[in-house]
């Protein structure tokens, strides 16, 4: 059962993460820089090894269905921010590679994305607001794996 | 400037978004019914007075852009949950009114969100830390405003 004040907490939670997006993304276009579906990407192959990632792995990393992986990639691609490679181990598997264009991107948007993280997220929140949402996302998402 | 907790922080709050909201897409396909963005607008409708509201403030309660939330309205329109109607006191203005199939559908998709919402959010957190995240989310939607 779903008590009224947590039904409104629920709605908070999905209300701030859709503006604070919103926000963000505001800055990013105004600063002429792709969306941030594009930096997921791009930070998930900067932090594999050899900035290289089989597209199944890269697909579960950014939590997208396969199909709309395909498109994104696709759309990176073509800004030669990432490049496709057959797997040698694998016939079907296809791994997608930062490229140098892709990493100086991802720095790009680094400095406005972080920006905005801090100007409307983190220096709102005191120090045990911080440690009481680690400790309730860590075990939300313990619940939803 | 964005300390590493707090970076942490806000990467753990999009991914809790994330993959709750998956868990509870995965719920409502499995009962065959449409998914959450639907959801959100036929509630918008029904809060409403007259069970309509004009295009623009629809766009508005759902946060979507205008382009977005036509082809979203086309659907449900298609699949009677909406009707479109002319606004006689301004030419350009159209509403969306809530139809019976539309409010049916939105008490159906309730049934599961609700259980999803407690299932996967709140029968996971106490009384003191729904309390704090009510302030943090009012908080930072009063920055995002």
């Amino acid at each position: 059962m779903l008590d009224p004040l947590r039904n409104s907490t629920w709605r908070l939670f999905l209300t701030a993460h859709t503006r604070l997006i919103a926000r963000i993304e505001q800055n990013l276009t105004a600063a002429k820089l792709p969306p941030l579906e594009w930096y997921d990407v791009l930070f998930a192959l900067k932090e594999a090894e050899g900035y290289r990632l089989r597209l199944s792995e890269l697909a579960e990393r950014v939590l997208l269905s396969r199909s709309n992986l395909t498109r994104l990639v696709d759309r990176l691609e073509k800004a030669e921010l990432l490049r496709r490679e057959p797997c040698p181990s694998d016939r079907r598997g296809t791994f997608a590679i930062l490229t140098e264009t892709g990493l100086t991107m991802q720095q790009q948007m680094w400095v406005v994305y972080s920006e905005g993280i801090a100007d409307y997220f983190a220096s709102h929140l005191n120090d045990d607001e911080v440690k009481t949402l680690q400790v309730i996302f860590q075990r939300l998402l313990g619940v939803a794996d």
